[in-house]
């Protein structure tokens, strides 16, 4: 890529995007894994259309915005690039998997393969279903850098196994999961691929068939920027005629007659009838605010600045960075020699720095595995300054070295 | 009750209530069984709170406001006459109801019992269930005034009903099914109680121990003035302890070690980590609005006005009311000789009146028992006046008659 293409199209308009986001005037918020700061564009869309529901009402606001409202499942199609008539959304990821993954039939014997770094909410729920019905619950060997590996994968599949579910890039480092390769495995072995894509959503380009997945499911408040409430799921159009979901309202099955409904065509078969507008139209804002600047900009920017910081980090003798393998996201999870997790972060918030502490019990396989204490997980997103990222770097030294 | 009494306490301070209640300014609303207008605390609540979230951060605003959020529980812990233990909040009355019932047991022979003028979703879930399990679904008779009838309930008690579900207000008319009476009867014989209180929270007094139910969900948007995407549950603690959740996460079911969950104690099992904390203090301001004018005063006023506007609808000849039963609830269904309902609606919304249409697919059991077209649906709430109700009442006299 040319000096010159870089200046005139890979350049974001930082003062722009800060300037939509007040926010950064408060904080250095390093939280984008936990919840990213809302542009103005977004808070605009919910309060706005909360505002118009006081104003006229609430059935009538829907009314008054119903083509605003169906456009979100068009955004939604254009960012994993797929049909709208693929597009449930949720009120948050876990109700998005859960919608999914408990519509699912298993029996004794059948597999659920996943990965170590899953993050604990998906493995509660296989470990329920086990118990349910009989599964198992395996999980895919790492490599020797800590990813997933596609040929272990490969190695254990068998006429058994009825799902692979994968957190894409967990909560608890900067880990990347190799979510196409083994959406290739998947794919040859006809086996039901389920993507947890959360901490993707809004860091990364999208794009379900360069997946290979048959189902993916991510929240709206993380990378996405988009309000808390929002979820939304992916699933193939082949495959979600042929699932029946766990549960159902006269709105993903209508009634047709004594004893009878009909399922949905579309994935809308997993929605309820009732919904909270106001922040379908807050997501609506968020994805195309994201398509806007553009996805591969912001991975761009991204892996910018998690890399300072991940670097600046390495660099103090007395932090232990605990993230795996490379490519890495931007997530980075961190010890400090002395220091509690929940010591570091409340240093930080007195510091107006926004982090988060991830504990094990949020990865429990990998924790365990590592021997992993709670960890500070910092975040940076594309709004995050050169600057923040230097602030953060010098006050954890002073922290280390004090 | 003295008119002293009655003058010092019981008259609500209309204007007031109106001042706060901008909606009322632009629109005579009278669609209150579908989404009320929100009263600006708590439009305020929200807007509030998500603008926090975008000046500091998403995680970081939680953090401040935990204790308000947890508020919330006593509030509906007060609302509803039980522990704060004993709530769940979800992300409508839907997601409620389902987690609740999704999560009961039911084999070949079991039987659930229902009202005939059940909400769609619920029936279209039991109908599901039935199919899955081998349960089956039976209407319980209604005596000759069109109310559920405890005597016919009581005769078909036997030791394989295993459930009573049943819509208190149902959504299609001012029936009220003798909520109290079956809940003895429940009680009675030791079998679970399921009651829908979605049309009820908010217009009449809710008091889970004189209901005798076991399990109880409610909307926060119709008469209770909450924002959409807010639902509630009461499951009573002796029963909440032997029901494993249908669907969990490391919320409702902390990871305890290899293969190893542990469900919490309280009813916060059947929620999920991700939540929608805006809406959640909006629903807190709704409660407490409606706790501080007092449900008493509130049902008391929805009678007043709801009968002065059936009244006004039963004297004229080219109406015909459909509300079965006395007392009668503060909605009012009705058809207008010559115009489909949505013409009717549409009549109305020109002139400033919210109405909305009651299909017969939202109630389909009641609606093909009755050969019910769709019905045009009034409801007025307390903070409508005398003359809003007239002016409906004129707009339809000038239809009717035109």
């Amino acid at each position: 890529m040319s000096e010159f293409t870089y200046n005139a199209s890979k350049t974001l308009d930082l003062v722009r995007l800060r300037a939509d986001t007040s926010g950064t005037h408060n904080r250095n918020h390093l939280n984008n894994a936990g919840a990213a700061l809302m542009p103005s564009p977004v808070i605009n869309a919910v309060t706005g259309y909360l505002t118009r529901e006081g104003e006229i009402g609430g059935y009538e606001a829907a009314a008054e915005a119903s083509s605003s409202l169906e456009g979100t499942y068009d955004s939604l199609g254009t960012f994993l690039n797929c049909s709208r008539d693929e597009i449930a959304i949720a009120e948050n990821a876990t109700i998005a998997w859960q919608r999914a993954f408990y519509s699912l039939s298993f029996g004794p014997g059948d597999r659920i393969l996943t990965a170590s770094a899953e993050f604990a909410a998906n493995y509660i729920a296989f470990q329920q279903v086990a118990k349910r019905t009989g599964a198992s619950v395996e999980i895919i060997p790492n490599d020797s850098s800590g990813v997933l590996d596609p040929e272990a994968l490969l190695k254990m599949i068998d006429d058994r196994v009825r799902l692979i579910a994968v957190t894409w890039i967990p909560t608890n480092g900067g880990l990347i999961n190799p979510a196409a390769a083994i959406g290739r495995i998947a794919r040859d072995n006809g086996i039901l691929y389920l993507l947890d894509a959360c901490q993707a959503a809004g860091q990364t380009p999208i794009d379900v068939n360069a997946l290979g997945c048959d189902i993916l499911t991510a929240t709206g408040r993380k990378f996405l920027r988009a309000p808390r409430g929002t979820g939304f799921m992916y699933m193939r159009k082949s495959v979600l005629e042929t699932i029946e979901p766990a549960m159902i309202d006269l709105y993903g099955a209508p009634w047709t007659g004594p004893g009878g409904y009909e399922l949905r065509p579309d994935a809308r078969r997993f929605e309820t009838w009732e919904k909270n507008y106001s922040v379908r139209l807050g997501l609506r804002a968020a994805v195309e605010y994201a398509l806007e600047i553009g996805l591969e900009k912001i991975e761009e920017r991204c892996i910018h600045l998690s890399s300072r910081l991940r670097e600046g980090l390495r660099d103090m003798q007395a932090v232990s960075v605990h993230d795996l393998g490379a490519p890495l996201a931007s997530i980075i999870s961190f010890t400090v020699k002395g220091w509690e997790a929940s010591a570091v972060m409340a240093y930080l918030t007195d510091r107006a720095i926004n982090v988060s502490v991830s504990p094990p019990s949020s990865t429990p396989v990998d924790a365990s595995a590592r021997l992993l204490p709670p960890v500070v997980r910092a975040s940076p997103h594309y709004y995050n300054t050169e600057e923040e990222v230097d602030a953060f770097l010098k006050a954890i030294a002073a922290l280390a070295y004090s």
